[in-house]
């Protein structure tokens, strides 16, 4: 369902309350008989309680919403971060079970990393672990979003991934791509990219290619900080691992030590469910 | 007293124990009684037991330093890095006390980082968390010991801070610092650099302004990926914090999130004894 957060929180909660009554109704559970509540939220959550930035809805700094979702369904409510349930999801029921140390990396619009250290998820001081999307790779780069500037965001998303095949695009105009898009370059999408790659149009190469030589990089920064034992690749642009894991390996011995250049990188099991089921693992 | 791990781990170890029973002595504490012995050790250590690479002892690799030193000394042995020893230290009795996420950096001949996540050391996958030295900063950068090029640790240690004023000064030829070093310029230390900033030569300056916006660089990407509450810089290069942490600030706004670059960066406490007081804790 529609967030429609302009609304305000509690519309929102209490729209979100109706619907898991609605749930409950059709798979036959009391709603009263619930444990308890897992709710996902973008941007830095403290104590699995309290949204601390208004980064994504503008509900305020400091938003306690466990609190308000307390309030509303009379039920025990923990509150964690979008990517760090992704990453809960991911190792309790998916391609990171039984792995105490391990990164799961959303790649959509954005990209951020769920860290699991020592069976625990990493949080940080205020919640703000795992902004790996902001670390910056390249100093000339782009301008982000979040004020600095040549992120890894810029260039390992899908936005920044069509950022870069529209300037390749437009600076070349040759290519089969070209011939699809010339017409149309707004309609282009990261999931284009990846199959005009696989025809072997060279804009296509090149941009896939410099996003898999940062996102490789950033890799190395993550392995060589934290020595995971694995990296699972999750979100839209990881439906085309079978192209990218392979050019990631191929990059990662100049940013990662020797040591661990040899490390499991795989992709999500659970696909879009790993945030729900990391949402139900904080409860259980 | 020197290591001489030439003679072996059994001799080095031997000499240890007797050095604890000699100790024990002149604190007038019965050797049986010892509670157990903390023991930290270079190189990737793993379920605080096993020294997973041979780094820097020829003591092969999965060399199982708490089985040998329970044996010689007939006590409950806890064995961990080095680095993460300093952490552990400052966190139980220094600067990072109270801290539940603290990151503890010394920087000497080399970088690396001592990371506490959610009270606990992270350790990583088998034990080669912290090797923050060999983030890759500069991909057209200095080769580095580990293979890898570009290496914070080129740019962010003593070696590499004297590395880059030898350079300057051969290139540039002028400036106090040269008039002092010109004949003798392998004398050259770290700690002279920053004697030089301080009387404003020029060369001295950018040496110290190149390290500080590397330091900051690899701070940016600790603090975003995790979050910490405090910064502790450690280490002989620590001791001209005051020069360091005011550049660093200056340069941390291009690489930190902005919701983190208030983070309070400051310097060891415990210095020397830091490794030693975390390897009592160990036990403690």
């Amino acid at each position: 369902m529609k967030t429609e957060s302009y609304k305000g929180s509690e519309d929102t909660f209490k729209r979100i309350w109706n619907k898991i009554k609605e749930l409950c109704l059709i798979k036959e559970i009391c709603a009263d008989e619930l444990e308890g509540i897992g709710l996902g939220i973008p941007g830095p959550v403290y104590n699995q309680s309290i949204v601390k930035i208004a980064a994504n809805f503008s509900w305020g700094n400091d938003f306690n919403a466990k609190k308000l979702m307390e309030e509303i369904t009379k039920h025990k409510v923990k509150v964690e971060n979008d990517v760090r349930l992704i990453a809960l999801g991911e190792q309790r029921f998916g391609a990171a079970k039984g792995y105490e140390n391990a990164i799961v990396i959303p790649i959509g619009t954005g990209i951020a990393a769920g860290i699991i250290s020592g069976g625990k998820l990493v949080s940080g001081g205020f919640g703000a672990a795992g902004e790996f999307g902001h670390i910056v790779v390249n100093k000339e780069g782009y301008n982000c979003g979040c004020k600095l500037k040549g992120c890894l965001e810029t260039y390992c998303s899908s936005k920044g991934i069509i950022q870069e095949a529209k300037k390749l695009l437009e600076e070349n105009k040759t290519g089969k791509m070209y011939e699809a898009f010339k017409d149309n370059i707004n309609s282009l999408d990261a999931s284009d990219v990846f199959k005009y790659y696989k025809q072997e149009d060279k804009l296509a190469i090149q941009t896939v290619e410099k996003f898999s030589k940062y996102l490789a990089e950033g890799l190395g920064v993550l392995i060589n900080i934290l020595n995971p034992e694995i990296i699972i690749l999750a979100g839209g642009v990881a439906k085309s691992s079978d192209i990218i894991i392979p050019l990631v390996r191929k990059y990662l011995p100049q940013y990662a030590l020797g040591i661990s250049i040899d490390i499991p990188i795989t992709v999500s099991e659970l696909l879009d469910s790993a945030g729900v089921k990391g949402a139900a693992a904080l409860i259980i």
